[in-house]
């Protein structure tokens, strides 16, 4: 038997056990938010480095200006190393009567077809996926002694409340930090049966305009159609934003965004996107956006400009025939590849300026930004894990992308200069975020399993 | 000494005592929209019966479900008939911390050069202007013995809340009511120097749409651009109103505008409209809207569709991307000659269908409409009032435009079938509704002036 195949073994027969130590991680209300929870954050960040620190590793919780951030080497091994990334906080569990359940009394649920799934706050986001990793290890070190690369481990607290002191800390630390690869267990599968490799995260561009017109708000019996109206403004800047096939119309907008590769393309295909299966739950059945690209693309690969919202004028109920003083919106542009934030903030704003009448003035809001990332997948670590992935659970495991943003990744790739495998088990039917929350007992089990071949698939 | 001269000097010489009896009307609080005050309305009802009745008018005050109204009678002359509307009511004072006095205890302000005004809430919406004409009628009947025409007089208590008692009165007592003119001193001279006559008012037709896209609000990291945004459908719908030129892009919605008749044309060329004395004040110096037409055009006798309110998605403080389920907006369409409400009304509908995609849809909410009224001032009477008007004032009066709607016009014509002459004394500035409204000492003086030569000129 190899050293993978009784690791593996271990880990079956540790189920029970395994279960027992994430439970007790679970039944910490660790909600960084409310800071009537800090003393639980604390408990969670303390139990996490007992129980590192009980397996040989070198464990810490270390200070900051929020709650603790967990540090652990066992850089024993020789070979690649891995810096592993998670969060022991939580969401708030808001509004209470919508759980069917204690929110922090995790129990298993088996439902009538056999399948089971841990239920509390946090199952899913993000310790049962922490602690997948964490079993990995354990099991290695249980029978082989040792893990088979060097691993640090990073697990924050305020991933969940902005998480701000995380990246001056991992800057701050850098040296100790830095590894040759970067592993983080916070995503999703492609299915409940096809584990993936997020390889493409989308960056962001959050701008709000807000034109003035008049200074006052005005009748429109006395002043309308001859006194500029900002609602007619901002809907013409708001419409000019795509043309009639769906691409963005903004000068200058899909500067530095490419094709996708062709593999990346082979892979995403084969996974049979069921575009009704996506819009249908939602009420929708026609894909918006750009008519020349997938639905799969628009959400993974396609930049995008999206009015998050928009007001001006009467809003209440009834009617009142004012031509308003202001109209506002608020924008957000997707980015991909090597679009720059700050250009197509910049290329927006004169887009915006050029449309408002020489009379009445836009003043704009910046709301934050950041390019988007794309992991070189030809770069071993990713077949590897790919490899790794695909073992476990008996199917090719793709890279795919992510529609929205990982902000911790950017830190991994500017502070640390390291790229970073971005493997979760979680399903889209989690309820992360909302009552009920759970996380599929094969997650936590095959997603155990998964991490023990990739640590192994990592040092060969 | 005429009839006429005589009952002018009468009314200079009794202006002191006028002032006092306006006085007297203007500290009843009578703010019908706030039931706290309905003793008080009852009170300015009440006051003028007895007024009235003092100087021989058959005159009492009439219950309805809500203030009553003042019916008066003086019908000793032979001749054609008139039926004057105004109303006693007035708006609510606050906020009252920024009124420089009581508003409600009137007194006279001199200014630096000489020109005087009454301060008072109502000094100008309406109780000041229902006085120049009970004063002219006094006079006249002290002077003459006698009124030139036969005179009723209705002065309804709920013009600034609604009126919804109105209408109905005046249809069920059409008989008593119907006269050969109206006359109505609720409207506003062209300039301190030059009186007018409005003898045009535009409709309206107002609507609401809500326009659903998902089901729920989704993530625009998750689904964006692939699903369906209902900002950008709206905003893509208001900006079509419009094309480039300023011209409202709504099927059939310019059938029944004509072309101005060419004697108001030229009428209106001479006033001199300054563009940069509108627009400057409100900090705008571009006429917006149709490019072809005089800005003067815009407001008096072209239709306009306006974006009175419009939201959709986040508008609070700071950022959230979402794509909202729903976007709604208030459009109000001002409607000039043979314009249909209703056609209106069903185009803009068609025109929001047909940009609403297969998966999404709209919901209408109507919000009231009505024709617009353009009286036929080559009508005796008009002639016969606007001369008087110039006779008073020295200057040639104009029959001019009005952007927004009288709703009563309506009445008078519709459930009448009479022609009504505005004729009002109040300025731009006199803030009616506002704090610190005021009316001109020369309006009143001026008004009740005018009044008494409209009246004999009737006669003739």
């Amino acid at each position: 038997m190899s050293h993978l195949d009784a690791v593996l073994a271990r880990l079956d027969a540790d189920l029970d056990a395994s279960l027992e130590r994430l439970f007790h991680l679970l039944r910490i209300p660790s909600i960084s938010t409310d800071p009537a929870y800090a003393a639980d954050c604390r408990r969670a960040a303390d139990w996490l480095v007992e129980d590192l620190a009980g397996m040989g590793f070198d464990a810490s919780a270390r200070a900051t200006e929020g709650h603790p951030i967990v540090v652990a080497h066992d850089r024993s091994a020789s070979g690649p190393s891995a810096l592993f990334y998670g969060h022991y906080d939580v969401q708030p569990v808001d509004p209470l009567d919508l759980w069917e359940h204690d929110p922090f009394a995790p129990f298993i649920q088996t439902r009538p077809d056999g399948t089971r799934c841990i239920r509390a706050r946090g199952a899913a986001d993000d310790k049962g996926q922490v602690m997948t990793f964490v079993e990995a290890c354990r099991a290695w070190k249980a029978v082989a002694g040792a893990l088979p690369v060097p691993v640090s481990i990073l697990i924050e607290g305020e991933e969940e409340s902005g998480g701000k002191h995380l990246p001056p800390f991992m800057r701050a630390h850098a040296d100790e930090l830095r590894a040759d690869i970067g592993l983080i267990c916070d995503t999703g599968m492609w299915s409940a049966e096809v584990p993936a490799i997020t390889t493409m995260l989308r960056g962001l561009c959050g701008e709000e305009i807000v034109i003035t017109a008049a200074d006052r708000d005005l009748h429109s019996g006395g002043y309308g159609s001859a006194a500029a109206n900002p609602n007619h403004i901002l809907a013409r800047i708001l419409a000019d934003l795509h043309d009639d096939r769906g691409r963005v119309t903004i000068p200058h907008f899909y500067d530095g965004v490419h094709e996708l590769p062709e593999a990346i393309r082979r892979q995403w295909a084969d996974l049979g996107f069921d575009v009704e299966g996506f819009l249908g739950p939602i009420g929708l059945g026609v894909p918006a956006g750009e008519q020349e690209r997938s639905a799969l693309e628009m959400i993974w690969s396609r930049p995008t400009a999206e009015v998050n919202g928009m007001g001006g004028g009467y809003q209440g109920a009834g009617f009142k025939t004012v031509i308003p003083s202001k109209a506002s919106a608020k924008v957000s542009f997707r980015l991909v590849f090597d679009q720059d934030p700050h250009e197509v903030r910049r290329h927006f704003r004169d887009f915006v300026r050029a449309r408002i009448p020489a009379d009445c003035k836009v003043d704009f809001i910046e709301h934050g930004s950041g390019r988007a990332q794309a992991f070189d997948t030809a770069a071993a670590p990713f077949e590897k894990a790919r490899r790794a992935l695909s073992a476990e659970w008996g199917v090719e495991a793709p890279f795919i992308g992510c529609g929205g943003s990982i902000p911790v990744t950017r830190e991994f790739k500017e502070g640390l200069g390291m790229d970073v495998i971005l493997a979760g088990f979680g399903l889209e039917d989690d309820r992360i975020h909302s009552p009920n929350e759970k996380y599929e007992m094969e997650s936590f089990r095959k997603g155990a399993r998964a991490w023990a071949r990739i640590l192994a698939a990592l040092a060969a």
